[in-house]
């Protein structure tokens, strides 16, 4: 049976396709992969409260929160 | 064609089975997943800095460092 795994994000330009990539990188056969936009649904601020999340990006992941930091490259800003 | 994924750590008993969980959530078919404790294995701490990792837990995913940062539950510790 499959579960959600949920990315919860701001929209940070720099970073978020690379943050992406994990939440893609995810196994299909087993996690549906839902990317929320807190800065584009605020009403969903909560749940993601309820859920444990104290920071942005974050993955919610069978019941755990993992908080991920990816230091953007500099070749990005270039 | 799959990639290797590093997950570096250094052993914290709370976290590192929360955190296992989302190297082992990463899809198979795509992933080799190495699970590295730098504790155990110093002579790869070198490799892990050269990879851009500059703390641990993190996971070096297709070239890029993901910084992960889970806050243990309380439940762990009672």
């Amino acid at each position: 049976m499959k579960t959600t795994a949920t990315f919860y994000h701001a929209g940070c330009p720099v970073c978020v396709a690379a943050e992406q990539n994990l939440a893609n990188a995810l196994d299909p056969s087993r996690y549906n992969v839902e990317v929320v936009h807190l800065g584009e649904k605020k009403s969903r601020v909560q749940e993601a409260e309820a859920a444990g999340v104290q920071s942005v990006p974050a993955l919610v992941l069978d019941g755990a929160v993992f908080h991920i930091n990816f230091g953007a490259g500099l070749e990005a800003l270039k």
